[in-house]
């Protein structure tokens, strides 16, 4: 039985063709809000009087039953049902005989699958505003924990300037509180319901679409019915969030991977969030934090994928907008997996304080510093820029850092630099001259992480389902 | 003279590699708005006594010359100095003397870019935003303008449902509200300041970044320093936003194509923005609708080539984000001339009534109403689907339309439809019996027009610079 | 048991991170080519006196019996097996014992998953191979049975000149003749085995290169090592040679969903390639056509995705890389299923003949052939074309074809054109006329046809498994 | 004036649109290719009778003055003239009167642009292929200088076994061989002329397009009339192949970048291809692989451009297809100056031999070397591997490589471990040890080093024009 073929298509479609167009066997994850649609659907229709109060007791104690038993795994999907909704439909005639046929009145599947992704995609703004949560309280622990760390500050992957480690988990954070942003702007988007639009012209039934949209626990409700069937923004749109956010997420696992590299050794990840070679006894692979970067580019081409499917087409719905939904579904598994297992690794990561220590103590991070005390001395900036340029590339070729450097041949190549400096060039004393709000002398990172826990307590729902 | 060079790479840079790095030849567009961000840096390094205030008029008098002469065309981009930030303060330089090396002072060029690139982008959405009012107002006086014309509606490329051809100007208005609401609220989250961060960590100076920001226009500051130049946010999500806005308008643009072929012949586009044949005189190719449409693939092109470029990036600045400028005018660019093409374009429309309304009365967009009027009767959605796919396969095969089936052969074939049913279907009755707010009921349609209306009046800043 | 863990990773991996980092769940169809990679590595080792023959044969043994258990379902990916080589080795382990760790021996999962992945994409290869020749052949079976039909050849999706339907049909087939010389050109490339590669830079052992790769059929050997591990341009090449060929398919798909339409009404897609829709009893909806155009999109997000994740990875192996195959996989059966599918469509495709001949009687398209005349007569082109332009024009306001121009209006507004040419702006003689080998006379066109079966018969090697 | 108007559009275009549609101000580029399209074009049209000698003469003639024109850049872009076709014709008319109206005969814009296109691209497949063989021979110079230079060989980047830099090298002339290839087949494949398609369908004329293909120097002419206008795989796959390369390129600049940091230490690049920091003295920045990076990013975001712009398009032309210009030559560009910035980036690196000594002696690369040994001794590679693990992870607790192991120590926890051993674990012996043709033993290096010369002699066709 197929429920769904018009007798006008009689022939009966080809195995290749059904198996071509039928969803079912990657919407079925929708199918409990496809249930809730429905029985939102039923009310309102018994409340306008569309339908009569038997019908729908009938018809609502039949969808719950097909929920539980999607509940419990004994439902299963079938091919010649097409689509979630007709397996829905299907089965629900199965349990309740022709009156199961009254929900489709004033109902089409193009406002159906429209409202069951939105409903789908409320449910997935909880879940990852949740891991987002956990994810920058995993950044400001560290934070807190890496408070006394200095590290070489890079720009061009070359050292720059000390700053604190602290400081710099905090850029993270700076973006996550973006992600967050958007995340909620575009919850705030979507939380709106196609269901009433019908095919796309809306319906001659005297239907309530706010009644529905008021029991699915959406906000709102489309202004326009062609828009309603034919929109797909909510999808683009959540896509281009993930993209940015795994950008981030990128980089921040690109940082991982070198610094636990043998070369830079500042971190060591936790066995926990690691794996070892095949052949390599001494191989600690960071596949953890590899992954998370090359997931980006899995993200990035399924919101690449769905633009260019979406470019084009004319409204209101086409089938080419059932390709929607692998991919957000592929993205939605994806970011959930990303930020269920990378605030785990942030938070058991060993920071090698010694490592960096030395690693701090060699470099020439101080040369900007440097530049600047012969500037307040009068200096032009050009001027002090040039002249410790070249003392760099002399204490280089001598193998010395700034502290290391001889009084008696640092007066005769550059007589401007008052010995003394050299002492206080401390990274200590480096980072601690660096107040603007936002920068990394440590009374201002702490005035950071305070507003970040204060944020947090602000915008914590608590843990994820 | 090169004054971006350290003496610490004496030998001169390779000619070819000069020519690589060099962004001046398109960073030249920026130079306003570093000569503004330089003005607010040594207001402020003068309010804060870390210059002197003869420095301040000197380097401020210099810098108003250096805009002046890039304005009247006088002033032309030189290689040697690499990009704007560099020929600005060369020129700078050679109008004042060394007095403009203390422009240097606690900076970097890191968050100059940054706040440059701000600074444009804040203006590119005043553009942008007013770019879209006009569209929606075109979109608006269209939906005003043909409140008489009834087209049909389509699914699948299939006329499905007669529509008001008003509401269906109005989905793309639908459209265009979320695509401005994602545009403010970008503009929002953008409207913050680097300036301040130097090259990553601050400055040992005791700058005051909130007072520049202000000094600016710009609504706050980056809470962290190393987040402040190594984020390209701003730029990727504006991508984004002009991808999505792009499908919109490739789906618009399709429309065009499609309605203004021989085969759909519902509208013509004015001969203002058409192209004739070279070689076929009878051509009337609808170019700009085109155009349109394959721009979309530029735009979203563009976005990928940004995400893919700050993919694992470490923190905090790498060259590699030098690539984002092209990408970000090439689809400023692109948005200004495709939001000012396509407001003319339907404008003079010519929406060619005869023939819409010869079509609709041909076709079978009344079957769904046929089915509901059974369903009302007492028949099951799915009995009447049935029946009344069947009837139209028959109507099809005689080449009638409803209205002019046989009484006595329907009698027979389908005695449940009465025959006085046939001259309800007309699609006049049928577009008024939609009546969700959202729906195509003329009187829906009509209080969709005057919400946008006002929507408009709230939103309308002027016409765009 | 887990043994791929080192003992240097102590502590065990936590949960998600363990799902995080296993590929078993996707990377089991590459069983069958684990297990012929371990066949051919254990019978070199053996040739090569590194293990013994019993060694070798309790292998083979234990590896065929594993491959019936995959073949026959019995065997389940386990999880802590985390990809499908450890679960060969690991049943193997229960299977003969301790021996199974031989099987390890000059090998590293680096090139062992290499040389799965080219063994597969050769089968890939032979798969995709056939189902493009029986698309190709659709095409040509549907140019010979739509030989005498003329339809408006478009540009602009404007009507522009006449051509034979076989002739547009052939365009395809042009289309697929260089997407089967790149899937060829790509096959030899990748015809190539890493095994032999280790880690990345060989093995100490005496090993045989290529000997395994020809126990494999590979037709030959990487010349580097570090190559052979950290390549994947087989794959990046095979997403690109499916996009680009997704082009033809979508440009195809979006014709047929035009050409289906009421408006066009040039081909009825068959039940059996069509559906219904569940409320609109008179649609026939082109979902397959749809759904293929769609698919594009998922195919070069694919190809984007990729290329995303191997941009700016170093050498040699990167976890990032276990990345390819979820897409790689999603475009293999993707491309399968769409040239599956859509040569049945074009075989089951009926041709309107009536409505298209009325179609082509009622157009210009004969403009230029007119214009051509005048410019034999002595008119330059520019002129003729403006004549042309002019008549055309002032027939569509009087509604009526060339055929039925009034000859003494004619005579007065374009003396230049002599009446009796225009019984001769047939269609067919307007394609008769075009006899360039490459043009649309049907003696060039049945020329092409012949030359589509005799390449055909060159490539044909029989059908798909 | 405006020749391509045809009165049909009489009105006059929009200023916006004029602009919005006018591609002249970036197909300038192509002059050349359209003077010797036509001057191939209308010496056929004289051999076979369609147009006089004479006028033949005259537009030749003109057409090399147009060309000479704009050789010495006195000729600049109209507008009005919208194309560089329309340009070229409009400025011939101008030197030689309504005689150049002659040259449209038997041609469309649409073949036109097509054969320019097509043999702009043979000449950009020529300098590619002489940059990609100057790439190829900077590897080589490399690796013949580098061969006695041990590096550590990455993978997941953790070091993992030792191999020659040299050998490092090659793994990216493998890659480029693939690319020369790759660039080699689609040249063949595009070497095709579309000239004689017309619009789309052929011409009415005795027109010879294999005799145009010739005097072009186009190895082909298109089979098919409609898909020789339509075609633009031949840029689709261009941009995928330079898509493919700049992967390659991107693994390399990132390579370079860590490797010139100062945590690895293994290169200097030279001040010829670095820049200095504008704030901070001591900085080197890597500029310019770093921008080579970035640019992946934009050539894969410009592949992604005109895959979307293709998708889904009617045949024949579309003006969608217009868009394909501006990337195709943003990419050329690119492509052209990475290919010749690298090679010298690649000729005047310093590889820091001490440091990287330094570093090999340090590491437990040998440990799978060890392993093998234990395995040769009778031991399973599993249990080898285990035993191994737990030695390094003591020796790195204890702070010592594998020849400062205590051999009392030794003895104690591992008997298994002949102390000899540990003296012959040396980099030099590893090397020497993998003797496949792939691997890195000196010996096999210096093999790929002379076959790769061979090729480079075989393949060189001098230096890029």
């Amino acid at each position: 039985m197929d429920m769904a073929r018009s007798p006008r298509l009689a022939k009966g479609m080809d195995s290749s063709a059904a198996h071509y167009t039928a969803s079912v066997f990657f919407d079925w994850r929708l199918l409990p809000y496809d249930v809730a649609g429905s029985i939102a659907h039923i009310t309102m229709l018994a409340e306008q009087h569309i339908v009569s109060a038997e019908n729908r007791d009938q018809i609502i104690a039949g969808l719950e039953q097909v929920r539980q038993e999607w509940e419990s795994g004994t439902l299963t999907p079938r091919l010649e049902w097409e689509d979630v909704h007709m397996n829905v439909e299907g089965r629900l005639g199965e349990l309740i005989g022709p009156a199961s046929g009254v929900l489709h009145t004033a109902r089409s599947r193009n406002d159906q699958v429209a409202v069951d992704m939105h409903l789908y995609m409320m449910d997935v703004a909880e879940l990852l505003k949740s891991r987002l949560l956990d994810y920058m309280r995993a950044l400001v622990e560290r934070a807190e924990v890496d408070m006394d760390v200095i590290i070489p500050g890079y720009t061009h992957m070359q050292a720059a300037q000390p700053i604190l480690l602290s400081h710099h988990w905090l850029a993270y954070r700076g973006m996550a509180v973006r992600d967050f942003e958007r995340l909620e702007q575009w919850q705030t988007r979507a939380n709106c319901s196609p269901l009433g639009a019908g095919a796309l012209s809306g319906t001659p039934y005297p239907t309530d679409p706010a009644r529905t949209a008021a029991l699915l626990g959406l906000a709102g409700v489309y202004e326009n019915s062609v828009d309603a069937v034919s929109d797909r923004d909510f999808l683009m749109e959540f896509l281009a969030w993930a993209a940015i956010a795994m950008v981030h997420l990128s980089r921040l696992a690109e940082e991982l991977v070198l610094w636990s590299s043998v070369e830079f050794g500042y971190v060591r990840i936790s066995d926990a969030y690691s794996t070892g070679s095949s052949i390599m006894p001494q191989k600690r692979n960071p596949d953890v934090a590899e992954l998370t970067r090359g997931k980006a580019g899995r993200v990035i081409g399924r919101l690449q994928g769905l633009l260019t499917t979406m470019k084009g087409l004319p409204l209101a719905y086409d089938s080419d907008m059932q390709e929607d939904k692998e991919g957000v579904f592929d993205v939605v598994d994806t970011m959930d997996a990303v930020l269920t297992v990378v605030p785990g690794m942030l938070r058991t990561l060993e920071v090698n304080r010694g490592r960096i220590a030395r690693r701090i103590g060699q470099d020439y991070t101080a040369a900007t510093d440097l530049a600047d005390l012969l500037v307040q001395d009068g200096m032009t900036f050009r001027e002090a820029h040039h002249l410790v340029g070249m003392v760099v590339t002399e204490l280089e070729n001598q193998g010395k850092g700034f502290a290391e450097a001889d009084v008696e041949w640092l007066k005769q190549v550059a007589p401007a630099i008052r010995p003394e400096w050299m002492a206080l060039l401390t990274p200590e004393n480096l980072v601690a001259k660096r107040l603007q709000p936002m920068a990394t002398a440590p009374v201002r990172v702490a005035e950071q992480i305070a507003a970040a826990r204060t944020w947090l307590a602000e915008h914590d729902g608590g843990p994820p389902r």
